[in-house]
């Protein structure tokens, strides 16, 4: 017998949910014993893609997640409210749920879980970390095995199109993301994608599915890429790096008794290194742990197809599992989400890594050593310091650290600010 | 309660298994749930990394997969027999199955997962391809919504670290091979790796994955890297190409009703395609679908620590079962493998490609009018036709045709072998 689901929202993501579903032919066999018994909608006499009797449509969304027939309901709603309620009331009405929305979980997931747990129902996500890359079963299924180390992602398709743009034609950020806007890559109020919110929300998510702790999303350090400008990208390369916006959580000793570097922020990537040759609006999270070593997924992280390849197939797992064992009585127990604890985020002063930056000093001959002096004065080795040119009488410096401390790092900065010879320090970025 | 397994083979992967169940603290806390009951081994008195009790360890192997304790089996025996039989006999106990032995699964998948379903058992195989990667439980369970159109893998790490090493120091094929052999990544017969077979054995496993049939072993098509030269490498990176084994299936139309192509061969890969950058001994497999896109899946495709990861992931997912649906009365439909059909194969010869082939000639005028001409005849377009050099008197002309049937480009290199001018053909290699 056909399981029946109810879809809350029929926008890009439902629509590719419902195409998929409603054309089940060269698929899995699986998906033909899903139908859609009722579609929630803001509009209802809004032009669409796919056609469903009246009788399906609705714009009561609470009647979906209340309908004593569905089993599954799949959100696809995006934002917070009503998303988050909505997700709650169909756990507590005893319904599995799919969702592809980041948000909410990254910051209700706690409450989410513990009430799915509770009610003994699913709560699966594949769709909203990587769109259609599988990740999050991967995660939760296949690497569990080992201890997890660190992972590191490109997870967010506008920032990285918008960072490649910039790489591949010179241009300076406000111009790519006016391009980025007018071709549909960039919403009309980038916020959540350029400041980092997005990635943000995704790592707090794959952080916590990795180290199987709890994660609060406020913890993650977030610095977006509206200060990128064309200049560093161009003296990233001379030194051998991209810029990339990346999202990494980064642990010592697995899941238990540790501290996890929770952060967001554009980076300088090794050309060789496996994310650098990521480009525009495609993903990709490396994932590295004991005694796996490393392994990369790639593929489109966004978009109508992609995300909903992730929704239908989370939609077959909770089939499949219904099939095999009917009314089990417990969850299994890699599916579900069951977190004993919170995992201890390392303050973002406390965390080493290595820094670039760009300052315009005065061209007075010990310039450079007054800088090493005081990078020195707080334990800040230097891998290089270069003189990469000149703005009009200004010498333009830049330095790339050893991996220090980010406090001693700063504390220095501090220092430098205050000698007469440098003038402004206009760029400061993470090197991976 | 534990869940009691018995492994098959204390080899470098059973050694890699059995350290990572021997301390699991830091991973996934179900493996503390899991107990290794016996160990069967060929040689008890051997010298272990890891230390079992001698009532653990035996080297009656049948006793353990007839032991009424032992819940799964994990065979990490390699080779044909008594691997099969084992598995075989385990599956008539009733216990689950989890092995790495590709080239079993490649032969006998037919008889194991019939017995397996009528046994309502599960034959997991995940370290049967690419090692540590996440890839047959990702083509199980993640991407089943989608109609897969092509599987291209980078799936033998000694083939890759061979090429790898004749593209980077320009050597030629033997002495990378004696070079691969001291160092342990090529074994003392190379064959299984370096003519293909092994990539065939596992290609024929994925495709009946993501194809969703029975696929036979015989029917891929296969040709190793022996007769790759240095000098093909070195045209090949001229015209912007780096040479792979690629492992390719190739469908149409998704699941149903279509031809599959099946073939292992070296290829000349796009410098900018994602495979062209796999080096050494890692693995990639692209997996491309509608409406997914393309999605990639990279990591390290050998080894203990890899390996090991893959084959603890698999009993990890039936402990999980087991552990919420108790004896449940049917398979998970995803996690199990039920084939209704066989899938077609298109025979080589009707398969369309482009090639590359290096032609020495006597250097008159006409030569290259001579090889347009003849491949004219027979509907080859050709993409470029380069003279690259001579080797002695000789002029060595390369050509890359366009998309071609094999069966013509064949006919057309028969007429081409009749050409006074042409003295030898040293390759013929296709171009992805």
């Amino acid at each position: 017998m056909a399981v029946k689901i109810g879809l809350l929202g029929l926008g890009t993501v439902g629509t590719g949910t419902a195409q998929i579903l409603l054309d089940p032919s060269g698929r899995n066999p699986l998906l033909k014993e899903i139908t859609i018994d009722r579609v929630g909608v803001r509009s209802p006499d809004k032009p669409r893609l796919v056609q469903f009797p009246p009788e399906v449509i609705t714009t009561d969304l609470e009647a979906i997640v209340t309908d004593q027939d569905i089993v599954i309901v799949v959100e696809l709603l995006g934002g917070l409210e009503p998303a988050r309620s909505l997700i709650v009331q169909a756990i507590a009405q005893g319904k599995h749920v799919v969702t592809a929305n980041k948000a909410v979980i990254a910051r209700y997931g706690d409450e989410i879980y513990e009430a799915a747990n509770q009610a003994g129902v699913y709560v699966l996500l594949e769709a909203a970390v990587g769109g259609g890359i599988p990740i999050i079963k991967p995660l939760k299924q296949s690497l569990g095995a080992n201890r997890i180390t660190e992972i590191i992602g490109i997870i967010n398709g506008t920032t990285n199109y918008i960072l490649t743009e910039m790489t591949t034609a010179g241009a300076d950020f406000d111009d790519v993301l006016a391009d980025a806007q007018r071709l549909g890559y960039a919403e009309a109020d980038p916020t959540a994608d350029v400041d980092g919110l997005d990635a943000a929300d995704k790592i707090a998510i794959l952080a916590s599915l990795g180290f199987g702790g709890r994660v609060h999303r406020e913890d993650v350090y977030c610095e977006g890429i509206r200060q990128i400008s064309a200049a560093d990208i161009a003296y990233a390369d001379k030194l051998g790096f991209v810029i990339k916006l990346l999202a990494i959580a980064k642990g010592s000793a697995g899941q238990e008794s540790q501290t996890l570097q929770l952060r967001v922020h554009p980076t300088l990537v090794p050309k060789e290194h496996p994310l650098a040759n990521i480009n525009g609006v495609y993903n990709a999270i490396l994932v590295q742990g004991d005694p796996l070593g490393q392994v990369m997924f790639y593929g489109p992280g966004a978009g109508a197809g992609p995300t909903a390849s992730a929704v239908v197939s989370d939609v077959m797992n909770i089939v499949a599992i219904l099939q095999s064992s009917g009314q089990a009585q417990n969850l299994d127990p890699l599916l579900s989400c069951v977190h004993q604890h919170s995992c201890q985020i390392t303050p973002i002063e406390a965390v080493e890594s290595r820094f670039y930056a760009r300052f315009l000093c005065g061209d007075s001959p010990g310039v450079i050593g007054h800088l090493g002096t005081s990078f020195g004065n707080y334990q800040v080795s230097l891998e290089s310091v270069v003189q990469i040119g000149f703005q009009e009488e200004l010498a333009e410096i830049v330095v790339v650290t050893h991996h220090v401390r980010e406090q001693n790092f700063r504390a220095a900065l501090a220092e430098i600010r205050t000698l007469e010879a440098i003038k402004n320090i206009p760029s400061i970025l993470r090197v991976l």
